[in-house]
C-alpha cells in the first residue's frame, strides 16, 4: 500500500504491503458477509445480497478516497478488493450462517479489521497533508461508513447513532486516535499494529 | 463525448458525439419523468418533484463521475442534461402521465437508454484506465445509480435490490458485458450500438 | 477563502477572508445545533448528536466540493469548520434548547447563513468555470444538502421536498440567484453581502 512509502525501511516494504493487503481484504471480506447478512434479515434475493455486501465491505474506503480527491477509491483501482467483497455477499448467500459458530468467527474477524480500517483512513488523510483531527474522523468515516450506507439501503436507523451499542464508532476512533498518536511521533508502521490491537 | 477520442474515424467525429448525446439526453429525460412520477405517488409538491426527477435523471452520472474522479461529473461541466431533467421533471408535474399511452413510450424509452447509460459507464471507466471488472461495476452504477438515490430519498427500499423484478441491474450488467466484450476486441464503436440494443 | 482572489482589491483582502469564515462558522455552528436536534427528537445517544451536527453543519459543503472536484473539501481542509460542528452538536446535546428563546436566535442564525451557504456554492462553482446555470444547482446544493443527508440519516422524507415549507429551497435559490445577476455584472463582492440580505 502506497501509505508506507514514508516510513523507516527496516522491514522489506513488500512484505509490509502484502500483509497490509491481507488485512484489508480479509476486513473487506468480514465486513462483505456480515453485511449481506442484512439482506437476508430483509428477504432479498440475490441482488441485495450483492449490493449491501459491497457496500458494507468497501463503502468506507470509496466514501473517504472520494473525500479526500486524491485519485480513484482504492476499491475500484484494485480489483481485488471488489472480488474479496463479491465473495463476502456469495458465502452469505448461499451458507447459513447464523447458525453454528460462523458468526463468532467473522464478528472476531470484523473487530480486528475495524482497527485496521479505521487506521488506514487516518493515515491516509495524514498522507495527503491534512490536520490530524481531519485524520481522526476520516479514520471512523473509513471503518463505519460502508455500515451507514447499508443501513440507509435497508432502511434502518444506521448502528453508528443507536443508542445502544456505541461499540463501532468508540473502537474506530480509539484505534485512530492511538494511530495518530504514534504517527506524530514518528512511528507510523508501530502505529498500524498497535492500532489494530487497540481495536 | 470524449469517450470516443481513441477510436478508429470511420465515421466522422462529430456524427458519433452528436448521437451519444442526443441518445444521452433522451435517457435523462425519461429518467427524470419515470423519476418524479414517485414524486407523484407521495402527493409532493414541485419541489419534490424537481429533486428526485433531477436525482433520477442524472444522478447515476454523477456518482459515476465523482467516483472516477477524472473532473466534474458531466451533467454539471453540459448544462443541457440539467435542462432535459428539469424538463423530464416539469412534464411529470404538468401532465397527468400514468393515464394514456405515454407510460408505454416512456418505458421503452427508458428500457433502450439504460443500455446507453450502462455502456458510458464502462467505456468511461475504461478510459480512466481502470480494470474491465471495475468497469462492469461502473456500467451497473452509472445505469442504476439515479434510482438507487432516488429511492433513499422517497424512503423506499432501492427498487434495484428488491425480490421481484431484478430486471434493471441485469439488463445494465449484460449491456456492460456486451460493451465490454467488445471493447476488448477492439470495436468500441460497434460496442456502444450493441450494448444498448441488448438492453 | 479562496474565493474571492479576482475582486478588485478596494477592501483589503484579509477583511473580507476574515468576514466570510466568521459568518461561515457562524452557519456550521447554527446549522449543526439545529440539525442535531433531530437526534434530540429521535432520542439518540452523544453519538446520533454528534454524526446529525456534523452532516447538518457541513454536508452541503461537502457535497459541493466532492462534486466540483476541485481538491478536498473545505470543511476537511480548515479544521475550524468541523470544530463549529461539533460544538455546536455538543451544545444541542448539552443544553435543553428547544424551551426558551435560544431557538429564534438560532432559526434566525440559519436564515441568514443560509444566503451566505447559497452564495458561497454560487461562486465556487463559478470560479472553477462551469455554467451559470450550474452555480444556480449547486447553490442549492450548498445550502440544502446537509439537510437532507440529516433527514435520510434519520429516517424523515427530506424537509426540502415536502409540501409545506419550502421555504429553504426557496430562499437558497433566490440568493443563488441574486448573487449569479450580479457576479455576472461584475460585482462579486457586493453579491455576497445582497445574497445574504435576500435570504
Amino acid at each position: 500500500m502506497a501509505s508506507f512509502d514514508l516510513t523507516a525501511p527496516t522491514v522489506p516494504e513488500e512484505v509490509i504491503s502484502l500483509g497490509t493487503l491481507v488485512v484489508d481484504l480479509l476486513g473487506v471480506f468480514a465486513g462483505s458477509v456480515l453485511g449481506a447478512l442484512a439482506a437476508e434479515r430483509r428477504k432479498m434475493d440475490l441482488m441485495g445480497f450483492l449490493v449491501l455486501g459491497l457496500v458494507s465491505g468497501v463503502g468506507g474506503g470509496i466514501i473517504r478516497d472520494t473525500l479526500l480527491q486524491a485519485g480513484p477509491p482504492l476499491a475500484l483501482v484494485r480489483p481485488s478488493y471488489l472480488v474479496a467483497a463479491l465473495v463476502g455477499s456469495f458465502v452469505a448467500f448461499l451458507l447459513d450462517l447464523r447458525k453454528g459458530p460462523g458468526m463468532r468467527v467473522l464478528a472476531t474477524l470484523d473487530a480486528v479489521t475495524l482497527g485496521s480500517f479505521a487506521v488506514a483512513g487516518t493515515q491516509r488523510t495524514l498522507e495527503v497533508g491534512l490536520h490530524p483531527g481531519t485524520a481522526l474522523l476520516m479514520g471512523v468515516i473509513t471503518a463505519a461508513g460502508g455500515g451507514v450506507v447499508r443501513d440507509v439501503l435497508s432502511r434502518q436507523t444506521p448502528a453508528l447513532m443507536r443508542a445502544v451499542p456505541g461499540y463501532y464508532a468508540t473502537a474506530a476512533l480509539a484505534a485512530s486516535a492511538v494511530c495518530l498518536a504514534l504517527s506524530q511521533a514518528g512511528h507510523p508502521r508501530l502505529a498500524l499494529g498497535v492500532g489494530m490491537v487497540v481495536a
